[in-house]
């Protein structure tokens, strides 16, 4: 009996326990606690609906560690799945490890009061977790997660040595609204509000936000204007991948989007310290937040695709040597299945992937680990079965 | 002995103290008043400095009648000149009739809760102002208040019969700034993104925010493409101009303003009722106000400048007649004479004149007045000395 605590009830959330209930098999006793009950009963109902699999939710404040600590020696699930918010990646962290459970997330840890997006906090618990004989699994979403091991099967499979990657990150979705952003705004905008950063020659080059864009011809959407970001599997992939000379992520943005969120920039509403307002302290992109839709309500009516991948070039016995492997993902065909939009569903199902690896054994090391030190070959072969078929396509070299 | 007090110490205060200092034989003895009293002290110490003049200062809340009418039977001025904010129209005629003191202001009352631009609320005060044998004088600043001058103006001078009526107001100043407002922010982008209207055939006309367009050749300026805005002084010119066809009233905005103001619309920024942040209520729009800078910042470098008038059509001596009647004032030469920019200026200065007409008692009409109703000669003959030079330019008929 495999049991595991899904913490986190937003359209990841949702996704996720959609996706375990399917792979009843391997999850057979699904939890679901957030901070609002509401919202972990309303996918309860889903799941029930649409899956006819029970599931228990449960209260659960994720900053709290002795509590959570407390809970899981209760519950004792043999995985934690964090889809909650990256600020609450260290306090899980330290209750898995006080409880004695495996860990895994979909993005890194975040300080609340500036827009990080570095693994040193994460990486700090590595002897710890390697000590308590437990593992820690590292943004297994898509983008990190996916990509990951997208580069981990190119060069397991198509390189000898990896020089150029390029993470091209495209929805072509249309919700309808005149400005929305398609995860937790506040960490939308704070990834695409901060300084660009890529890495090439063993160094880190700084853009200035937006700086760099390059149109990509993106699969079954075609050709788009994409964005140069600073973006988290950026750090553990220079690590990873043998003779890497350069990486970067790129994400595509539409005119709309630019403009809304320069002018956002421009009057202070993407600030994310404190601001007097009569007395009581304001964080502007947390009020933002407030008044944006909230991005579970995109779903029902999102047209469209993303296409998300890895375009990768290198050297295969002794020859020059380019492919793309990507997923496509239909909005509409994501909300018929789980009730969720294509953004949240790309993140959800790796994270679903990963636990099951984690629980089948078949990738299991002790202590923080990264998707792409792991086999790609298993972890590939289910996210097609799971709903996000990937495709190889070789590229002429330039 | 004239002694007068001036509520309100934003940028048209510091003008209006300014000028009733350079008036000092009309103006003997001058307080300000504001709730922040380190505000009212940095304009003593400017007209201190610039004009050789002390005045008092004191702290005020407009909002609290009883007070406020203490305050002014103890302080015993001649005229309250409210240049606060629209919301405290009200409190202060309540506590100049209490008082037994004349009142002007410079904007028509609005209350806090909706965007509103009326004159329902001040008319109420007709027989009271009446009863009491006092004067309230409305909306004394360059638009409404020089405007409905002009027109008072050309009915004397220029037409036996106007029949359409545009007001123009551009603002060609560039303040270097992403993104600000020239007034106060809040009561500016309410106007912005209110519903616009005109007047035309003896009934009101609505429009979309922003839907009509039209541009103008402003003297000194050349074309700028100005919209259509509905504006307080349509409300009583309708009443007071004879055979009167239609009037509008026209506002140029930069392409950059209006990307600002739509997106800011777009995300609910401009809403002005009450949001839920982690259980504070707050104004959307109020909030916004305490992120972009302080209009009265924006002085200093501002440059460029603002041209304001009436375009007026109608008959003289059986034929067909179109005149300009108009300012430009320089935001540059502002800052040099008061240290403020163009806006504050043409609205603080025309408020000063207002004043003197009412203690010169050149303008002695008990009850609610407005300007078009009192003789425009001495009041332009004034404006004209006191730095808004006025021009009449005859146009071809069309």
């Amino acid at each position: 009996m495999s049991k595991v605590l899904i913490i986190g009830a937003g359209g990841v959330g949702g996704v996720v326990t959609h996706k375990c209930a399917q792979a009843s098999d391997v999850f057979t006793h699904i939890t679901l606690a957030s901070r609002t009950l509401e919202k972990c009963k309303k996918i309860q109902q889903s799941v029930k609906e649409l899956r006819g699999v029970d599931i228990d939710v449960a209260t659960l404040d994720a900053d709290d560690v002795e509590a959570t600590t407390q809970y899981l020696k209760d519950l004792k699930p043999v995985l934690v799945i964090n889809v909650a918010l990256p600020y609450q990646d260290l306090p899980l962290m330290d209750a898995c490890l006080a409880a004695g459970i495996d860990y895994m997330d979909t993005a890194n840890y975040e300080p609340r009061d500036e827009a990080k997006f570095e693994y040193k906090w994460q990486w700090a618990y590595q002897d710890r977790y390697k000590d308590a004989n437990l593992m820690a699994l590292m943004g297994s979403g898509f983008d990190p997660g996916v990509t990951n091991v997208f580069c981990a099967y190119a060069q397991k499979h198509h390189f000898d040595e990896i020089h150029y990657v390029d993470i091209v990150d495209c929805n072509a979705g249309d919700h309808g609204k005149a400005f929305a952003t398609n995860f937790n705004p506040e960490i939308n905008l704070r990834e695409v509000t901060q300084r660009g950063k890529y890495w090439e020659d063993g160094k880190w080059v700084e853009t200035d936000p937006l700086e760099i864009s390059q149109t990509f011809d993106f699969p079954e959407v075609g050709d788009r204007k994409a964005y140069l970001l600073y973006h988290e599997e950026l750090e553990s992939l220079v690590l990873h991948l043998k003779g890497l000379k350069r990486i970067r992520f790129w994400m595509t943005f539409g005119e709309e989007y630019i403009k809304h969120m320069t002018v956002l920039a421009n009057v202070g509403m993407t600030r994310i310290d404190e601001v007097d307002y009569k007395g009581t302290k304001v964080v502007p992109m947390e009020f933002l937040k407030c008044l944006l839709p909230d991005p579970g309500s995109l779903a029902e009516g999102y047209k469209g695709k993303t296409s998300i991948g890895c375009i990768i070039e290198g050297m295969k016995d002794g020859k020059k040597k380019k492919i793309f492997i990507y997923n496509v993902c239909d909005h509409e065909e994501c909300y018929r299945e789980v009730r969720s939009q294509a953004v949240s569903y790309t993140t959800g199902v790796p994270a679903m992937i990963g636990a099951m690896m984690m629980l089948q054994k078949k990738w299991d090391q002790k202590g923080v680990v990264h998707m792409e030190q792991m086999d790609p070959d298993p972890f590939l072969e289910q996210l097609a079965k799971y709903g996000l078929p990937w495709h190889v396509k070789e590229l002429p070299v330039d």
